[in-house]
């Protein structure tokens, strides 16, 4: 079973969308299994992190933001690839640094995902975008 | 077939539990097929480094101190998410930056896995935990 | 259905071998499923990345050499796994920081890659070295 999720993005950070994933695994009535998340773009990514306390997504975006700033800041100048913008190369590095694909277990019908584990896209871009997050289910 | 890896851990570092992996994927007596390892975690996460020499190890934990050090370090100081402790929320980073998940081909009854590959729950919190990886193996 | 790419490199960067995966998912004639890609090393790494800009990838490369230099910039001279030279641990952490395996979803027979999305082998040693990628197809 397959299936594609369409996430639309207004500027670079965390968008949850783990109950459209927990709804369609539910809907496949499938007992035990394996759900893949890929992710068919290389400037945003995917990933699992803390659902509970906001601040961890805002200071998770903080972190990237001071590894990898935009090609304005003097000490990203050795960038070559920018004209699509200070923003380009450096979510092309942030989607490398961070998973495209991710394989989440199916265990008695449900998502064996940990108690404060939400599943985000993590937008790298400073425009919005509409990004596709394809699923598979496997046996 | 699928199980839970139940592994404690007593402060940040690199924990190899390869063999439990493989006695278990011997146990399945499934000739071909893929080993998915999924950690019900966001502040520890999966790792698979050179297991021959335990310097490795070491530096690879000196490494991630350093790129994401403890939040009583001045260049730390803009991160919000510190209730639990100086340690927190830059382990929520470093799991951000190494695998939830691992996928591993089984070929001929045998993890597919190089010479010097070992499979490591990767620690990073400072106080003792009780950490689950679930397994699942598809055909 | 299992296969094993083998990649030989000459030095550190991003080596794309698309168009051999994309070959061996068509020959397998499968119409829905799950190809997973792992590396069997602990010195390189895969890598999904746009292959449109050949600058992508040199800047990529840039960024990482900066983030993780040589053992013999100062600023890794507390790494202490050096007797296979000062590319040696540096490549570990590298791999570190990037996928060991990858799982693209096969839909209506095809790989489902996004437009840009290259598939890449990333090589973090110096020293010429054959790689090997272990492929498994599963329903």
């Amino acid at each position: 079973m397959q299936t594609t999720f369409e996430i639309r993005t207004n500027g670079a950070g965390l968008y949850e969308f783990t109950r459209d994933v927990i709804r369609w695994v539910q809907e496949q009535r499938q007992n035990n299994g394996l759900l893949t998340l890929f992710v068919q773009h290389t400037s945003c990514s995917l990933l699992i992190q803390e659902n509970a306390d906001p601040e961890v997504q805002t200071d998770m975006q903080a972190f990237f933001e001071r590894l990898v700033p935009d090609t304005n800041h003097p000490s990203m100048s050795y960038l070559t690839h920018t004209y699509e913008g200070p923003d380009d190369m450096p979510a092309h590095i942030k989607a490398a640094l961070t998973p495209v694909s991710l394989s989440i277990p199916v265990m008695n019908g449900a998502l064996a995902l940990g108690t404060w584990q939400g599943i985000y896209l993590f937008e790298h871009r400073t425009r919005p975008h509409s990004r596709r997050v394809v699923a598979h289910l496997s046996p």
